[in-house]
């Protein structure tokens, strides 16, 4: 085989694939990126049988082959090649990289061995803009279970109903859900797609609102398409949480208050909170300011901020990371929270349904 | 005790002397900041027992007293705080640090507990700039031992003979030199600084050229004065290495080289370089270019670099680290290597005498 390819499109191509080389694997060809030239172009390929992600890069095939390489190794050569047409030739499963003066020489695996990614019918289809996808996901990740034993926690509802489209996740103590209306509509569609792909999506998307992904579903894996990269990734199995049974729009108390403020506040609260010690904050609702209160063995805060109240006054607890990330979660200046009683949960939630967070509150014995 | 401080100069100032605090200790006392309003004016200390800081924080002092508190703990809330006016009031051992709407209460320490720092007569004394003193010290702390057992070569030797500044560190492998003169003559003084005390004094220090640093020396103290700070060090008992004795102005080989494109060759070898396989880069300097390679576990590299050379023909190997250390500590286009043979001391140094810096070769066997 010898390619060759610009160093800063190969870098790229590396730095996408990559996503897709498993941390800890035993197989030890798992851990490689696949350069097939063996057709008309040059595709990278990774896949931890999980997730898989492809990617084209431009460049001139001299001679076609298919070499594996070890992804670290062969992503900090590139990095540190000097900004140069790059060439790859293999000797067997010898990789000699040159560029300018530079030649490395290291040790590749055969391409037989390598698991492509399964081949998906591009048949039921929706398209999303970059921008989108990668903002719903961002806006809602952060709430899926980080236990992996936690099945279907683990991962996030796409849901396609018409052109709705929504995003929820879930980890037993709080919601997140957005909701965008699509250009077109499409085939109702239901799958819960691993947090891991979810995340290493929004890091390859472009985020441009004029750049579309495609995406296609069969009963056990998800397609997605974008710029010269395709991302395949196994769903994951079950009925997903029926999400709509557990919102309600009734409340007891409503509290509208400057988001920054309130986000400024809670952060400072933690600064008091030890990982171990899950101290919750305190809100002591009031007629039109709330006292912010936490106490723990470092010592304890309190702060007063303005709000504007509807409904009765209350005192209820939250751990204030799930209030932070819900909160870092939003855009709007203003947000409004829905609360029923200090044992029920409390919607975060705008009025167009763009958006609502659910956080359970903790329970609390005694305000000092 | 009750003070008003700008939150801008309060955080300055814990961020100054929180470098003397300790990582680990088991004296709590130790990890504390005293803030010490006895006086006419707002003081913080904190004092490791090797390095002690002491900063003056502009403020109002509304009742005196004396208090000390968890550095951590301190630095983390004041930081977090809005930029306005912070109150710090006492009662007893409870500190209550008041900001706009934001109260927060922890348990400081009698500062009755609390080591200041020792008294030193301000009598021999030398004046650099900022500018320089931190200069000096970045481009020769890294030489230093970091094994905390081998004595005098975990400190840096700071010495002045009539207007002549030197400072020196060496670790048994290499040794990097740096020479200055000051604007004034001072009286010969040659002490030994411990490392962590020179790094963490260049992190204080602005780099201003028009602002100085007076230092005074006593026998087994130096006290560094600068700004509102003063920085106490004990300093490292013995005579140190007869560095000069070391030096050789005789050479075989004489090579100048690109010193931007030698460091990226370099640091390009080592990719292929794992910490516990300590592999040399071999030099195989020949007429008008000289060839670098490396070779371990992991692969080869090899790469031609255009010289300037006089003398011999000569094949060297360097553990690369002290290469690329060394290298990034000089600022001159090209630099020249002197080499006596593949088993004695390479010299980079300057025709000015700014600077030498000294790395032995390693043994290497064959050159495939």
């Amino acid at each position: 085989m010898e390619l060759r390819i610009a160093k800063t499109y190969l870098s790229q191509g590396i730095q996408i694939v990559s996503k897709a080389v498993p941390n800890k694997t035993t197989m030890s060809i798992l851990e490689c990126i696949l350069i097939d030239a063996s057709g008309e172009d040059i595709r990278l390929i990774a896949n931890d049988m999980e997730l898989g992600i492809e990617t084209h890069v431009p460049g001139i095939i001299i001679e076609r082959g298919i070499i594996a390489v070890d992804a670290q190794i062969f992503a900090n050569i590139v990095r540190k090649l000097p900004e140069d047409d790059v060439t790859i030739l293999t000797e067997g499963e010898k990789i000699t990289i040159l560029c300018q003066k530079a030649k490395f020489t290291i040790l590749g695996k055969d391409g037989a061995d390598f698991a492509y990614l399964p081949e998906i019918e591009r048949r039921v289809e929706v398209q999303v803009s970059q921008y989108t996808l990668r903002d719903m996901i961002n806006r809602t990740i952060f709430s899926i279970s980080g236990n992996e034993s936690s099945g279907m926690m683990t991962g996030e509802l796409m849901e396609i109903r018409d052109n709705h489209f929504r995003m929820v996740a879930l980890d037993g103590h709080r919601i997140a859900i957005r909701n965008v209306e699509l250009p077109s509509s499409y085939e109702d569609r239901k799958v819960i797609v691993p947090g891991k792909t979810m995340s290493e999506i929004s890091k390859i998307l472009s985020g441009d609102t004029d750049k579309f992904v495609n995406i296609y579903f069969t009963d056990k894996h998800a397609l997605f398409s974008f710029d010269d990269t395709i991302v395949v990734t196994r769903l994951i199995d079950g009925d997903y949480y029926r999400v709509d049974k557990m919102l309600s729009t009734s409340y007891e108390t409503k509290v509208t208050v400057q988001r920054r403020e309130l986000l400024n506040c809670i952060d400072r609260a933690t600064l008091l909170v030890k990982e171990e010690d899950k101290k919750p904050v305190i809100f002591m609702i009031g007629e039109d300011n709330m006292e912010l209160k936490i106490n723990t063995t470092l010592g304890s805060m309190d702060e007063v901020i303005e709000i504007d109240k509807e409904g009765a006054d209350m005192n209820i607890g939250f751990n204030p990371k799930f209030l932070i990330d819900a909160l870092r979660a939003i855009d709007d200046e203003e947000v409004t929270m829905y609360m029923m009683s200090p044992k029920a949960p409390c919607y975060i939630r705008d009025d167009e349904g763009n958006y609502c967070y659910l956080i359970l509150p903790v329970n609390f014995i005694t305000i000092e």
